[in-house]
């Protein structure tokens, strides 16, 4: 008891924390902030990520197009003075300011406004990072309520007059928490923090360092002297730091000083074990390093009766935390790259536990880049759909329309370049160029018009559906929502076979193939698209037939295990996780992997690619225990966007209690759920307790309406407490 | 005698140097050079150029939207090596160098490529400025032949197995002359050297310099000393510079010097006077200027019997080279900006001069910039269409195909974005955003369907069908083909007007205008849409008709007069010519101007936009004279790609005589024509030399046949000297 009681204590301190911090919030759009091009921070601050991998000391970027900021940007606010007022100005790149059109000499760092209504403007050119400005009054200040574009088309005619009639298209202003003048966005970085080796072995000359588990950050070498080289061999494990010559990452560096000194590496890596190798005639006194991080703050929670499952989340939780960095990314040591389908699955993840936007918006918008689209998102083509599905799941959990309304267009051109590609039959084929993914598997065909592809594009156009319709486009919403409708027919007539009970996995040279796989399957089911009679068949025919390919991906055990969760299978998804994420931690994970085949022994686990130690140990896709425990346990979704209604289905999944917290935009949902009790209390939108009890359960507060035999309902208000008294089934 | 003879010695010194560049030429193909995608460095210079005005202290850049280099950029060429060989490698940007498709550890400076077959690539990441490698070995250098793309979509499948349909194109790399590893692209600027002041006047403690002419470059203060300020005032004009309150350039820096210091200002200026006025208690010992200028050679030439037309050339051709920068630009003091209807007349100038490629090629690509198309070329229409005119022009100048299949997709959605926009008659009309500039003149009405806009853009579609067929897209040639064909139906159908026998200026609302404009008219002739009696007919209606409103621009003055000239009125046009530039002449003018207005006044000749100063003097649209007399009276120009053909149609327009020399890709046309004899010589093509006589002419070579009553024709074979006597008509 004490421990649930305390549940709701914590709840309590959290939302008077998070009222003030709310209230701060609201404040805080009364502050001034760094603003651009919306989109264009994003997009810098990714390429300077996907440039920063390095593969055995070499430079190893992406393969396809990355875009720049608009390199010369025009910000405008009209503000309506009391007063004159004294403004304060930093600007990054050549700019000039203007009041009411008329430009003011030189580069301003304070000008005057006077009082009455004025427009105040500024135009800036920066080609080496992104036009930023900000903006310091007493009330004008530089926020999101700015005005931005990249082409003004301001012209005048011969007598001097401005051109009325400009055609231009104006967004707001993008920001985030750059909030000081003298840290411009080009200086952003992640906060560091001092760390230690766990410890070390000397081997010679040679230390091999462990710092207990994977890590991330800068090794620094403290009292480095001498003249020769030291070399260091990064490994997420110790086989791999100890090998010369397989391990993934290395540094090489000279060494000429006669005094001590500290020096800390160029570029950070992900680590548990570091070998540093100084050459003759250098000396280093100590190995230390700085872990870098995003400091997300956790919003969501789960513990529950089973250790294993506690460790687990814990785990997840980290492996979360190590690959949620500037953006969402694959893996720390390897990629560190904005992978859609992986980021997908952050997106998810986020909503259980961190919540933050900003890092779900920059991670979109890193993705899609700009126009011309001229390939695939990542190059792959369910990458693109991921894009789209993730855009509308942060609809759903956010609420949030601005996102939509500013990058439509990109939404827009990206669909049309689907479906331009779309083949006779209008079905999504790969072209040249374009790499379907799916799931690292073995001898998985790609040929042909393959079910799962189009099973994304059918859900991406009902994303688009949505969007079009919050953009105001009208007639984009009717002609996307006619494409998705006749798209899921098709799908249908194509792919399923009454016989096999199960989507097939392609169609190739106008056939069907006897290939069943797990992918459009187990998509559907969570996308609703079958029927009850199909979904239940589907379940024995593929999901649970071992003789349909196994998933050796957490990637797409995530998927696997959520459609099974979304067919009521928690016992069976429970001891699932407990196998394949526990079966992990029982070979000493420290963080979830990129691939777990529990077929394989020993160091083989650390191979893939071909590479020794080509597989990564901690993979953001390997974390999905966070939002299934959240979504399908906790069992916590919004069913309107922003949480405004939501749903709340506790299942225990033969656990004895569990209890956590999901967040919502402004607040979060407590749920704590026994055998015998339920404890729900939420901060904001209206929720639907939904729950299942042998015996007739009680409330201290609200009514419970049965739905159907053992099937009852509660209407969840916010800033209520309810406690339930029931019977687990 | 003596002149005309010095003429061919020259014309065979010339020879000479030229065959001894053409071969340094072919060998500057295997001198190593700095390589980038193509367009890319040409869009970064054109970034800082259009960056770089200022009026009256203020930053002032264009209000279009700018594009950027591609970030990541990978190069590659196979090689085939007799024996290893040692290459050294210099980059702008983070860097990888892979043998084979394997990556060497680190950022080599100099690498060993072994013996055989082997590929070495490169892949850079620059945001700065742009990707560029420099690769110099004894037979691996980059240079153009290397292959560029900005999406290598090189990914891997789990086993490591790479891709082997990736769908990628690949481009010839871009190249110009930087040729020393030292002297990469981001450090490119045209050269500069010393000038003096001719006089200087002082004034109290400021001071009038005087620099004889009109010019450009940046000012020096030399013995600077003091503390305070000093105030530089710029003026094209004596007037201009005195004006404190309305020059529209000038410089104000800080000093604070106890020794005398010399300093140069920050960004170049054109002027021809400058006051400086130095603050009490600052001295300076002297002012000088560093004239910056793009070192393009003459290779064209013009003298007459008339000392009036050689001055006119004279000031033309030196507007014209202070105005071709790194870009050819509309004027140097103000915008200094690339504008495509102005750069369209310094193409045709410089085919009869200079003959710059490079030039040609790097203006074109800095106006097209890069997808997607989000507003006309410099927001105007017009100016969309002159991009297509100018890019067939340098293939009918340069016989060039390579940057036409290189850059043909960014032709195809330019031209889709225009048919995009057409109204539902098929019409172009203003849309929001769209400039109708055409020229600038009083009350010109914009409104509805312009028939010169319809005009420009059924020439446009001819050109694609050129260069779609040139890319090897014919689908695409034959669709723009038809366009064109129907477009030119539809404009006679509406706009030819036979009781005005002229095309009417527009259709607003449905009805044919009243007004009959110069624009539609004089175009329609040059492209030769009229037949011979409609020719005649608007010579006498609207050419020649004072009725209708006159051009007061030399940028309209240059068709008005290129018009006459293709109906033969060389007597006409050159006593225009006289009048019209002469009379700037007379007025003093050092360079030609943006605008002249004859019937103005004293200062009334500087102002314009509403400003006093606002009118630039040295315009490049100005500079025609170079263009009118190379093609008309001299009569030199292409009749097939590259003067694989041509016409030499001598016309004197009542001068005693003329010579002249007209550039070819790998040469020369060399003419010299007087009332009684021709002489002519080229180094490559096939010439038609087109004559009238009244008497039955002599040739020293060659055989001249008869054409019809008085009209003679002799073929021109590469390398002959050809002398006719004959008898001018």
């Amino acid at each position: 008891m004490q421990t649930r009681f305390s549940v709701f204590k914590k709840l309590l301190v959290f939302v008077v924390i998070f009222s003030s911090s709310f209230l701060s919030a609201q404040e805080k759009t009364k502050e001034a902030t760094w603003i651009w091009y919306p989109g264009d921070f994003e997009i810098n601050l990714a390429n300077q990520m996907q440039n920063r991998r390095t593969e055995r000391d070499s430079f190893f970027p992406v393969f396809w197009k990355t875009d720049s900021p608009y390199n010369l940007v025009d910000f405008h606010k009209f503000f309506d003075l009391q007063a004159p007022e004294d403004v304060t100005i930093a600007v990054e790149g050549t700019y000039n300011i203007k009041i009411d059109g008329k430009a003011l000499q030189g580069f301003p760092k304070k000008i005057s406004m006077p009082a009455g209504k004025h427009k105040l403007s500024l135009k800036v050119y920066n080609q080496a990072s992104v036009p930023a400005i900000f903006i310091d009054g007493k009330t004008i200040k530089s926020d999101n309520s700015w005005l931005v574009t990249y082409e003004d088309k301001e012209w005048i005619d011969e007598t001097g007059k401005a051109s009325d009639q400009s055609g231009t298209t104006w967004l707001q202003a993008g920001s985030w928490n750059l909030n000081q003048a003298s840290l411009p966005p080009s200086k952003f970085a992640l906060p560091v923090k001092k760390m230690e080796a766990v410890s070390h072995v000397k081997m010679g000359t040679e230390t091999l360092y462990d710092f207990g588990k994977e890590t991330f950050g800068f090794i620094q070498l403290n009292g480095l002297q001498g003249k020769g080289t030291v070399a260091i061999y990064y490994g997420e494990s110790k086989e791999e730091a100890l090998s010369k010559e397989h391990c993934e990452t290395l540094d090489q560096i000279e060494v000429a000083s006669n005094t001590p000194q500290d020096r800390i590496m160029e570029l950070s890596k992900a680590f548990r074990y570091v070998l540093v190798a100084p050459s003759n005639g250098v000396e280093i006194a100590s190995v230390m390093m700085w872990f870098e991080y995003a400091d997300l703050k956790d919003k969501g929670s789960f513990t529950c009766s089973d250790a294993e499952i506690n460790e687990i989340y814990d785990v997840a939780k980290y492996t979360f935390h190590l690959t949620s960095r500037e953006f969402f990314i694959d893996g720390i040591k390897r990629d560190r790259w904005i992978w859609s389908g992986d980021a997908y699955q952050s997106y998810l993840m986020n909503y259980y536990l961190t919540n933050d936007s900003p890092t779900v918006e920059r991670t979109l918008l890193a993705l899609r880049g700009k126009d011309p689209v001229t390939a695939h998102i990542n190059t792959i083509m369910d990458y693109t759909f991921y894009w789209f599905l993730g855009i509308y799941d942060y609809y759903q959990y956010s609420g949030d329309k601005t996102f939509i309304k500013q990058f439509y267009p990109r939404m827009q051109s990206l669909m049309e370049y689907c479906l331009s590609r779309r083949n006779e039959n209008g079905m999504m084929q790969g072209l040249s160029g374009d790499w379907i993914f799916i799931d690292w598997a073995e001898g998985l065909s790609k040929k042909g018009e393959v079910s799962f592809e189009q099973l994304l594009l059918a859900r991406s156009l009902e994303a688009m559906t949505v969007c079009a319709a919050i953009a105001g486009n009208e007639q984009d919403s009717a002609k996307y929502k006619d494409l998705g409708i006749q798209l899921k027919t098709k799908i249908f007539d194509k792919y399923w076979n009454p016989e096999k009970q199960a989507l097939v996995h392609s169609y190739v040279d106008g056939k069907q193939t006897e290939n069943v796989t797990r992918y459009a399957n187990m998509f559907a089911i969570f996308f609703d698209y079958f029927n009850e009679e199909q979904k239940q068949q589907v379940k024995k025919s593929v999901l649970l037939n071992d003789k349909v390919q196994k998933i050796v991906t957490p990637y797409m055990r995530f998927y696997e295990l959520e459609s099974l969760c979304a067919m009521g299978e928690q016992d069976y998804v429970l001891k699932e996780m407990k196998e394949y994420w526990g079966g992990m931690l029982k070979l000493g994970a420290t963080s979830f992997w990129e691939e777990y085949n529990p077929t394989k022994k020993g160091t083989e686990h650390l191979a893939m690619y071909g590479r020794e130690f080509g597989k990564s140990l901690c993979h953001a896709w390997g974390a999905s225990p966070i939002y299934l425990l959240g979504k399908y346990y906790l069992g916590v979704k919004p069913t309107a966007p922003g949480y405004s209604e939501y749903e709340i289905k506790p299942s225990l999944g033969g656990l004895q209690w569990m209890q956590g917290k999901v967040p919502t935009p402004n607040g979060e949902i407590e749920v704590y759920c026994s055998t015998k009790e339920i404890k729900v209390k939420a901060v904001e939108g209206e929720g639907k307790l939904i729950f299942e009890s042998s015996a007739k359960p009680k409330s201290n507060s609200g009514t419970i309406t049965a739905l159907a035999k053992n099937k009852y309902q509660l209407i969840v208000k916010p800033n209520v407490e309810y406690k339930i008294s029931y019977k687990a089934l």
